[in-house]
């Protein structure tokens, strides 16, 4: 896997330390640029080492001002911090809409820390496989924090977990009751909860359903749990325990902590409980799981796109498509005769070259 | 693509309008058995027929009421109707939350109506590719209606329009203002709105709001629309503009209508707006240009499923992934060199065979 010499030139420079590096690799991988795999394969040889914090939750619930917090608070204890923050984004469009990045302006000036922005395009509903792997630059780049910041729309934020060491599930009293969040799979993959806005009206009813559901996942008396809402909660229990092990079976119990994004109360208590869950990371050898599977889905995503690269890299296979489109409208083919043609023809290209 | 013998005894019972014969190729087709790409081009060869018409929105808004209602509604009309209804499902786990499907009940006598849920699991937050093949089974089969229900959480109900011919988004006054709908992409994709629970506070709100929507993405003052809520309104209907050929620039108005599920209140109005949507996609050819989108969307998808399917449909391709993962924790690979081994072995293989 030898590099480019602009790659090698662009490695030398990353290594050194250059922020300018940084962000040229990042754009190098978002874009796909030729070569990028090979750039990653040299940067990730030493496998990661930061701690990486994913927030996620609903739009609004507060998360960039969360973000901020423990990026300055990071940067005061002189560790460099690197932000990911990814946009939800229409399949339909390349670009992104802005929300509340503005507030971080406060940190840009600030050569110890790097915020990047990424979309999700071309990974319907989900963490591109490119921001994962903006996540691994910065992680290799040398930055002790890494921050990821995803707007929970969806399974979106289901997918942070193959990304984040550490997962914060943020909502806020408007944010609807726990109920839903555990419909939306939030539930399943929080490290630590965390109320923001809990000055606002019914931020003690949220935290206590989130308590409440917390407790009944913890699974004493999951079977007497009536259905509530539509949800079975023993059910959603259960999936808990397939995705992940019981924190509770290890020896972490999910806090659940009220902050607000305005006067930064609470804050002091999240960094702690941050900094609890990464001892129990590395105590327990979870964090080595996690990596372990982490590394497994990346390597999935990674052989999947090589071949969908394969597969439509070609102006050929473009127009197989085009034409076996125009056989399907005239109903002297189907999507299965043509795809099945599509995938034999890469095959024998293959073999031929 | 020739079937085998227990594939070619269903087909035959599928053509001679089975229902159970149905229920079976939708089973084959979700647990993709052996053949089931095969079965699948031998019942689409004729081409598509149904109307397809998908419901998306935010859970609770209502959506299955009044797909009872339309349902019930081309009974009467002695038209036959399939009925799909998906179920979000966490990533974790195989199964599915059940919801408002009870409220189905009343019609599932009906020999005329076949109701199926599908999970909505092997894809992140998308339609997996078998829900819509199970749509085209019963398109194929010969229901004269399709009904798609998604919950419209995230991007899912994005890929609505890779399912349906019209799309029908169902908002109500508790799910928050048109803006957020704005930002979830809704706004690009309906066809038809509908404002349900029309009789709630917000109603009327809400339906000013959509209308104002529709009337700035129509294009008139784009310019001079400044940013709302952090959403660019110019800039959504540019996106919608570039997604679709704009409806109206081809003559089609996006009605906003009001109903109550509860009542039946507007439902006449609503199957009237479909009956028009119709009449306008086969009169402007806007119909075949979406079966064309839809078609280059599936043959896409089966393509990369089959890719995967070779990929990591065999043993010798989990060891080496576990091989591979192995390696990497030692520090002695990444998973850019795993994926390259494992997409190497697959082309080798394939070339020896």
């Amino acid at each position: 896997m030898a590099l480019t010499e602009p790659l090698q030139d662009l490695l030398e420079r990353f290594r050194a330390g250059k922020i300018p590096a940084l962000a040229r690799a990042v754009t190098t991988v978002e874009n796909e640029r030729p070569g990028f795999q090979d750039f990653l394969h040299a940067v990730l040889r030493d496998g990661p080492h930061a701690a990486r914090i994913g927030f996620t939750g609903p739009p609004g619930a507060g998360k960039s001002s969360l973000v901020s917090y423990l990026a300055a608070a990071y940067r005061e204890g002189d560790e460099r911090v690197g932000v990911v923050a990814v946009d939800p984004t229409s399949p339909y469009s390349g670009g992104a809409l802005l929300g509340d990045r503005i507030r971080m302006n406060d940190l840009a000036t600030d050569p110890g820390i790097f915020i990047r922005s990424m979309a999700t395009r071309g990974s319907l509903g989900g963490l591109a496989v490119t921001t994962k792997e903006a996540i691994d630059l910065m992680d290799a780049f040398g930055f002790e924090r890494v921050l990821v910041e995803t707007v929970g729309v969806g399974q979106t934020e289901l997918e942070i977990t193959a990304a984040a060491d550490t997962v914060i599930v943020v909502l806020v009293p408007e944010s609807g009751d726990a109920i839903q969040a555990m419909k939306a799979g939030l539930m399943e993959i929080a490290d630590v909860f965390v109320v923001n806005k809990a000055d606002r009206p019914g931020a003690e009813r949220l935290l206590k359903e989130i308590r409440q559901a917390i407790h009944l996942r913890a699974g004493s008396a999951l079977k007497d749990v009536p259905a509530h809402h539509g949800v079975d909660l023993a059910r959603v229990g259960a999936r808990r325990a397939r995705a992940r092990p019981a924190a509770e079976e290890t020896g972490w119990t999910i806090p659940v902590l009220k902050t607000v994004g305005q006067t930064g109360e609470g804050v002091p208590e999240l960094i702690d409980a941050v900094e609890r869950h990464r001892a129990w990371l590395t105590g327990s050898g979870e964090l080595e799981r996690r990596r372990r599977a982490r590394a497994r889905t990346r390597v999935r995503d990674v052989v999947d796109r090589e071949l969908r690269r394969l597969a439509w890299g070609s102006a050929t296979s473009g127009a197989a498509l085009e034409r076996g489109l125009d056989e399907i409208q005239e109903g002297e083919a189907t999507p299965y005769s043509v795809a099945r043609g599509i995938v034999e023809d890469l095959v024998t290209a293959r073999r031929g070259s």
